[in-house]
């Protein structure tokens, strides 16, 4: 160490905030945004629960692993899951693989007694994602799926309002999720990610998300009827090879809730022009909000209150206040967060739930909800198929 | 006529423009903006068709017909619709009648050999709305469905860029039309119009419209599956009673097009906060549109075309320029049309095929475009009840 | 008459609602805009305060004038306006011809004892607004300056708005009209309307819009500086000539107001992409309002009021609602009206000081307000030349 | 290090990427911005120029200068700013104190060799900020004034269209920066920035970002009429003493670029509802671009180009696609990034031209960029103060 006079060395072992151990399997896309997470909390809250420390990521690829970790700061890293999931000094399994990668590795790390954070969609199937729930229950552990979609300070300040019952009776939600990655017929296999085989298609990828949030906001849905659509049976391979695509491009939906509201949800990868729009609107007896992802740090507020009705109409709120959900030390006002902070809060919540033993659930999405989620994707699915409006609870009771 | 040197006394026996003669039966909302419609037709386009002559209003009060009809300047008004279409003078007959005084006028208005135009829905059922199509097309007579969003600028240009098939092929389309009239639990029947008997609840009266623009932008429906819902089944009256109510105050529905495009459509009299929110996007292999009736004179479009990709993105046209469908003499570029230009542009089509010999379809909508509009409706209202899926054919055959 | 059994003629002699004879000179843009508004006073107020009469037209082209007078239902025409002023019968002379034609015969009108209405810009000059000011007054009549902007529903709740103090003191105020004729070097003289020698340029034709604006909403301003540039000071004819450009294409200013409050006015006719882009913006104390011509029928009002603090932002007001200003019969909620309807409302207006004898002024621009906008014009013009703040008084003073 | 079997620690001396070791000055707003920003360098590029070593963080007071330097893995900290500029380690001073300490230590660092980072406003005053330009010109460092909007991608895509000469002849200009902070005649002086004495005031503070803007996107200015206002001229403290505020509160500008545009620039401390709110626009003769700091993924773009004229408009470009500029590793395609990305990618440039001798201008602000953004600050100060037009190179030949 090259100092000087006046340098004071920081003991890293001496801080008051506790530390927290944290293992990521996956070096892809989400292992990539959770590591950027886990580096933020500690300058993003004023009191952070934990300070994350990043032992080591998980990959098959050595030199990609490697690379990636080293990017993060990671201490080390595994090309072997088993090894990770059995590193005594990690508290927190954070399984940022594939879909195809959530159960077994998510089981044994319980089995282990990590407490578990897996990315959505929770598994390949609502019986994988059952036994997982059931794994999670019985070890004790905390555990999380990643919907981040809930962290977001707008989608958190419409989550506030509703518990508030502001907006009275709810009657409709509508919300879609729509991309664009396959709208070209001449698009290769490759570049479409929800068309690959380790994947569960647009609606297991995205449709989840909207899925998440109609239970988060509104409540449980009772019925569904869906359309479940691949509009490019072939598609051809890099080298031009081609290849039958069983995977949805696209899907809608007819939702029903418990509570009496209606609405419809839809995922795409084909809607060309649209880059991640994912947007949501629910009506209630006394008012209404809307919700865009590509503008996520506003919240459109129609509340019949005020006192000039003269000036009601839907306020376009700046989610960046003091006041707002998960305010931040290093955004003021009208600072706009990124896509990103879904995820630093979202990891957040479960550290601090993991710390001082608090339950992860409502604001966080337990394996429950994320085995719920599934139980819709089938539902869709199978009404697509058949026909016929398919009950929620007819499908969850045979899981 | 005080007067004076120079004064030249126009005389209207001579124009070279053609006239027409109009009879309208209703001095509501829609004998208003038809009205305002005629009125506009001959300075609206630098050569009309011909020049309406407002020959008679109908309406069952007296002091109301008249005092409509003279606020336009028509010659006179009729208390009993029998004899508006009996006049020999009047050549169009214009039904803004409620739907539940569509039938039995129209078909007595064909059978004088009177051309026909008729407010939406078309009639009260399907059933109806065939024996109207069968009576107009016995007859030879002109026959137009009035639905005016056909005829707003921006909608027209999307059906020119479809017809070019600059999208590609279509996947998809998503339409709604959300009002709030119902929202509160508290109001009163008489401030719903969609609670009304004479009326056929929100899918009815405007959920027609979005069914029409789904057949007239993609292309004929091959199924539904739908949910109709009253989320209010009593409301008092002004005097305090309680009324049952039948009508439905919110619906979805999930629609297959034979060219194989999904979609959602939905129409809502709940909608807290959406004061006559009409929205539809289309997605195609090539490009996207996109259209909020509160922003009518804007199309956003998104084509993968250009010489920089960089700048693609979804196009927000002014669709108000020289080059652009239904140029008027009095809007320059960037002066916006109001909502009754679609209705002046309409009559104004409906009137040219007239004096033209020319066919009101396509771009107009048939009284067969009203029926099968109607056919939609009960499909939707037939998949709801039973839970299942409906053929379009299945239904149309039967009526 | 060709007519039948229950036919009622209408007798126009004998309706309650006043009568008002009217005389237009200019069969252009505005000719037919003034025209179009008066057809539809008696049917767009439920109450009007009379039904315009259209007497007569004026124009020089015979062919031209006695068309578009036709198309309006006028009773006849005039090719020289002295004569279209002595007609006895004419109450209200408006003269709707360009800006090289206001003085004279506005001046003639007047003392002839017509009530007066003239197109913006009053005049070519403040020293001519003045005289034109002065005979108005003498004689006693009434007299319009046509800012139709004042009359669009959602400015005219902006100025209900300020009126009540909601905003508290008024710090800033920004305006910019913006269109796009002359954007091109290459663009011929004939298809620039600012560039005619009868024009007075951007800041004369359109500029005058955001000075009455910033003095209807904001209020009297004490000083300017400004800069008023050519682009282009040569451009082809149709025909290939070359010719000298005086006009302004653009102008740029800061303004200061008697009540402290600062701002911008700007003005164009070379802004590509801006159709008819006329904003504005207010800062208060206590809150802010947005105003965008291309979004007419809505204002964004920023208060912070309501019980809600987390949902304050700006709010987007449909301006449609039964207890917003200018209320219609045929527009109902969410209904949107054109751009077409400040002249409709400014000239009913009129109407209505001139039948039960009210003031014009503040709601309606009068000469004076018409003077005051060349005034600022002027000052504008004397900055830009001698690089320093111009104080309104000075100008106004030695006018 | 507890680990077990499989675990392959990382060591970090052995990276390929070269590292380049960091010693920021200032714990507050910009010291966090600016550390948050190199922590994610290493994994936001494929190939980051270096990864950057958080040496020390200096700042008067131990406990806060700790607590920060800590969260963000800094290996030490001091409390005084000699002491942090003499350690041999550091490489790159980055001064994000506060306005009023960045002349002296800047100075001396330069004097120490080190590069230099400086935030904005460079000085308090244009000769101080000359005398920076000065020293490290004499030096050798490299040195660039941190005006991050230039970095943000959409505005980097902005400036590339306009050296691609996409837009033409520039005509015009208009840019504001505007926050609500002090709207409030109560608010105390101690939560309004601009209000302090070590700070310079809305035009100094926020005010040169859109100088520096139109510099970037536009050209140099050549003059400037400015009115520069403070509207509450006493506010209370928080105990309640009264105190006389010198800084603006508002300002508004008029400017002349050398190559003929001429534009407005605001920005304020007072307007209401305002968060955040930096827009621009600029119109040339083939094009326009307007941006908003508070949709910053997004470009508006027009241009006359593209096959189909009928669907020219504003393009809502969402600046996120892998051929845009700044492409990251962590976001895909529409996942939008946050306000923090200008200062990540900023920071990256002037690691890139540190570690491989590149040159810092024309893409990233110098210490002449933030000189003469100095300079237009005062000339607009001067020339509210004289009413009239001030040339800017009679200003900085005088300093």
């Amino acid at each position: 160490m090259v100092a000087n006079k006046g340098f004071q060395e920081i003991d890293y072992r001496t801080a008051n905030t506790a530390k927290i151990a944290i293992g990521v399997l996956g070096y892809g896309f989400m292992g990539k945004v959770h590591s950027n997470a886990y580096l933020k909390i500690p300058y993003t809250y004023k009191t952070p629960a934990a300070f994350p420390e990043l032992v080591a990521m998980g990959g098959r690829t050595e030199e990609k692993v490697e690379d990636t970790a080293r990017r993060f700061g990671y201490l080390g890293y595994y090309t072997d899951w088993r090894s990770l999931i059995e590193n005594p000094r990690i508290q927190v399994f954070d399984n940022c693989a594939g879909e195809n990668m959530h159960y077994e590795p998510s089981v044994a790390a319980v089995e282990q007694g990590k407490h578990l954070i897996c990315e959505k969609p929770l598994a390949m199937s609502a019986d994988e994602a059952k036994k997982m729930l059931d794994a999670a229950e019985r070890s004790g552990v905390k555990h999380m799926c990643m919907f981040n979609y809930r962290f977001i300070p707008a989608v958190r300040l419409a989550r506030d309002l509703l518990e508030r019952r502001a907006l009275g009776t709810i009657y409709q939600f509508r919300a879609r999720y729509l991309q664009q990655q396959g709208h070209s017929p001449d698009e290769v296999v490759e570049n479409i990610w929800y068309a690959k085989k380790t994947r569960t298609g647009v609606l297991g990828g995205i449709g989840c998300h909207v899925i998440d949030l109609a239970r988060f906001l509104v409540g449980e849905i009772s019925a569904v009827s869906g359309i479940v659509k691949t509009f490019h049976s072939k598609r051809k391979t890099k080298v031009g090879d081609e290849q039958d695509i069983d995977a949805d491009e696209g899907n809608v939906a007819l939702i029903e809730f418990e509570n009496g509201a209606i609405g419809t949800l839809e995922s795409s990868g084909v809607s060309t022009g649209r880059k991640n729009h994912n947007t949501w609107e629910i009506n209630g007896s006394k008012g209404s909000l809307l919700f865009d992802l590509e503008d996520l740090n506003h919240l459109q507020v129609y509340l019949e209150e005020g006192p000039l009705k003269e000036t009601w109409g839907f306020s376009n709120v700046s989610v960046t206040e003091p006041f707002h959900p998960f305010q931040t030390l290093i955004l003021p006002r009208g600072h706009n967060a990124g896509w990103e902070y879904g995820h630093v809060h979202g990891l957040h919540h479960f550290i601090n739930c993991v710390v001082n033993d608090l339950p992860v659930a409502p604001y966080g999405a337990t394996f429950e909800d994320g085995y719920k989620a599934q139980v819709v994707v089938e539902a869709i699915k199978l009404s697509s198929k058949m026909g016929k409006r398919v009950g929620i609870k007819s499908i969850s009771n045979a899981s």
